[in-house]
């Protein structure tokens, strides 16, 4: 766990939203844009890459969009609909990344733990959007 | 100029989008990114660092979503809910990160220079989505 | 905490090092990464940031290089002089950002929390690198 | 071609190595990094994408080195011992790439545009450490 909501406490500025909201946002993202990259890696090795290579390639946007996600929710840039459609983007990139996994879940246990993170991210981005527009 | 075009003419699936709208959109990407990186850490210098703060940060954000967007476009993932999400996504960062940047220009040249190349990209972007949707 | 451990735990290939130790490491990156890029955010906020102006680049260079050293982790490439390298380039980054987050952390408690992560980093670098030459 | 030599020119702080060097040094970074990303995702085409695993993966570790590199280099953040060694693992991430696609140069064409950006960048990292020695 990073400490990412120990580092909202002591910002000096107040904070838009739940800074814990935001802290769990944070590390889904870096939860998961570690589980694709290394899901990816894994999949390398597999005897049917060729199956896999779909998602491998999703494996690798949907971390690069984690990625940025994290450092978007870091920063105080106090931009709500910049935030906003990364968080939207982010959430369909984790939802395809998942259904792709899924489909290599029984056979490939990188794939089910894969699946499972990008899930857990996309409920992230779901409920931290929703918070975006009850404000 | 990085060899993008070249990439996508060696590569051995068909491209689903004209490759020289991509790969100029991958450089738009790059380049940005590059510009809001050395803009921020150009602002960090000035007298006027604390007005600055808002331009450093929507700096950060623009070139982190722009860097996971050339990603994505170089990656044939083939799932384009999340490409034009992604699009859509850095196309607002770039427009709020040129935004902040066109106040600054007047008295900064990193900043007038930084506010171009978000403009550039917001348009590389928009060309880009406006030819998915066209499909 | 990442689930590096159980993509290294479910991947096909023998690990060449004990996996909790490159899954310690992988994790000390992801944190460092986001701690320096939120103390970066929390400076631009104080009424010292000219101040702090050494402080926010080197955190920005220290996530960069964490984060890349995080993917080098992550994948397989079986490349050891590179691995090396950039441990020994990570450690240096580490320690030169805990030095400069030091000077700041008895007045701003982002400092110090970023000064205890780099010096975590620092250290989980030194034995993984360490452990690469007992081999 | 990135605009790095006009934010060097147009950066208040006087800098300490000529700054047509690090421009050129910091394009080269990205369009490594480009090349890269573009060559794993064309090696997942080919019918021999078993052959390129590790050419996939030294893709992957060398774009994100590059990438950390080009950043490191575009904040002033002062410190020479960190960028030496930034550029020294680069360096030797960047040969090791090459290496591996030159094995597949005659058979793929991005491998060999890929090892071509590859030894171009190896050596603009020769000359900007030899520059950072001679000071």
């Amino acid at each position: 766990m990073s400490r990412a909501a120990d580092f909202l406490a002591a910002h000096r500025e107040g904070v838009r939203l739940d800074p814990e909201a935001i802290a769990r946002c944070i590390d889904a993202c870096l939860d998961c844009a570690q589980a694709c990259t290394a899901c990816a890696d894994a999949c390398l090795s597999e005897d049917d890459v060729t199956e896999l290579a779909a998602c491998i390639r999703l494996d690798w946007v949907c971390a690069g969009a984690c990625e940025s996600l994290a450092r978007a929710l870091s920063v105080r840039a106090g931009h709500t609909e910049t935030l906003r459609a990364l968080l939207d983007a982010c959430r369909i990139a984790c939802g395809a990344c998942a259904d792709e996994c899924e489909r290599h879940a029984e056979h490939h246990e990188h794939c089910r733990i894969c699946a499972e993170e990008c899930r857990s991210c996309e409920q992230a981005y779901s409920s931290l959007l929703e918070a975006l527009d009850r404000r």
